[in-house]
């Protein structure tokens, strides 16, 4: 499984950067391959200053060695070793008119001291996150996200859309990332459920990443903006960054197990902005966004 | 002691705004009183779109009830009262060649369920974070710093310097936050030295706050700068805001504890940048201060 996921993922990658460099149209994203000291490594890839994406990163790595203490500690295990790889994804789109999306797709193994495998999942999801709400915008996302899901089992939609609400959800702001989408993790074999069955899910919903994502991009991507605008996204931004940097238990994860900062941090909008005490007008359109994160819907 | 150090802080914000103010010349700090709903608040003051000060916060607290679980988890203590109150600053200047600068003072008391004082202490520290390295400005601010440490006993400057290089360490970037200056916790009176000594000895350093930061503001103030130097203290930002939130004990209490989120993070800096993977030219200004940040320096 391992093997074939990660060339899964392999194709995947150059599938979701050719098909967003054709709608930037301006840029290519820049490859960087790192190696991880204690075992495996990864091939970032980074798109900047792009007529559509100021910044974002499609990623992937597939790292293994000993488990490292942070994570023996979190799992509650002593002395596995590992294999984890994975897909990730962050996009900034420079028109605030446009949402910055999320995804992200995994899978971990884990040995005894023998080498045998003890343990093995999958992980992922998508999720968006828009400035201004086009409500036909988050309903299409979660149309595409809930079809993915219908295949393979009832309630599957239902169920992770609401891990993905509870997820994302910035406590100390007591508001919501964004609009969310599918959130799960620790699929395992079960009697019902082979691994076979579990990957055929998650790669469902992985290969229908760009039929969630890109039209909304194409739809709005000419919309006319003015700097206050602007000025909403990167402030909006900010709260983005303090999710991942305070909540996000992959980032922080990376930062205290030796990962690629680099690569870990692509997460991170390229301009961001703090004001003190920053309120929208009241029925503003940046107010009905608020009132949206502050208590997450249905959308389909 | 909690009312003698109360009205302490109340008088030194007053000292530090107006003093900040005069060296602005342009805008005034804005008053925000709060109040916590489990017991005190605080009279948070901060200053935007300065001509010298982009943004900051003079802040002072005083806050009591019972013990969060987060912090009877961190302290090791069960079903305490508690009792803290500190006066907490961040300024960022405008002008990349002025360094951001941070303070803070605080007292702590802990009681028992008879209300009896069952630990107390005070903490605190300053610390400067340059973006273009002007060596007499570092030595100018330890300089005062040591001064104020000199007068209440040996080897205090030592102690306390090389733990502000220990605590503001950037761990998951292998550098530095600034270039240091004081760090203390936890003094508690022992058989040499009373609370009164301690007291005494860190209301000397913050007194002596303004002169170690305000001769370095007026110094640079007035330099011309360019937008890509303005970009580097933006990237620089970034870390700041890294170190904060992943990092800073402060905040992360705050954000835990249900603090006054705006409060605790008008640390935050106004306009902030993320490029990927951004090195400054090899023997530049810029290269020069990264190496300070890698291996802290000796000042005095």
């Amino acid at each position: 499984m391992r093997d074939t996921f990660y060339k899964y993922i392999e194709n995947l990658q150059d599938e979701i950067t050719e098909k967003l460099e054709a709608v930037d149209g301006k840029v290519k994203f820049q490859q960087d391959i790192w190696k991880r000291k204690e075992g495996g490594g990864g091939r970032t890839r980074v798109i900047e200053n792009g007529d559509v994406f100021e910044k974002g990163g499609v990623n992937i790595s597939a790292v293994h060695g000993h488990l490292p203490e942070a994570m023996q500690n979190y799992f509650n295990v002593r002395d596995c070793d590992f294999f984890a790889c994975g897909l990730s994804l962050v996009l900034h789109p420079k028109n605030p008119m446009v949402p910055t999306v999320h995804a992200n797709f995994r899978y971990f193994e884990m040995y005894d001291q023998q080498n045998n495998i003890v343990d093995q999942w999958f992980g992922g999801g998508q999720d968006l996150t828009p400035y201004y709400l086009f409500e036909e915008d988050a309903i299409h996302f979660h149309k595409v996200s809930k079809n993915a899901c219908d295949k393979h089992g009832d309630n599957l939609y239902e169920t992770y859309k609401e891990k993905c609400d509870d997820y994302f959800w910035n406590s100390h702001r007591d508001e919501a990332r964004g609009i969310g989408g599918l959130f799960f993790d620790y699929l395992k074999p079960t009697e019902n459920k082979s691994l076979q069955n579990i990957y055929d899910f998650v790669t469902e919903v992985a290969n229908q990443f760009l039929e969630a994502y890109v039209p909304i991009v194409e739809k709005r991507k000419n919309l006319s903006y003015h700097q206050k605008q602007r000025d909403w996204q990167e402030i909006r931004r900010g709260r983005y960054v303090e999710f991942n940097l305070v909540h996000d238990k992959g980032t922080l994860f990376g930062l205290k197990t030796n990962g690629r900062i680099e690569s870990i941090l692509m997460s991170l909008p390229p301009y961001v902005q703090w004001q003190y005490n920053h309120h929208p007008e009241p029925n503003s359109d940046e107010a009905k966004l608020l009132e949206v994160l502050k208590s997450p819907k249905n959308w389909v």
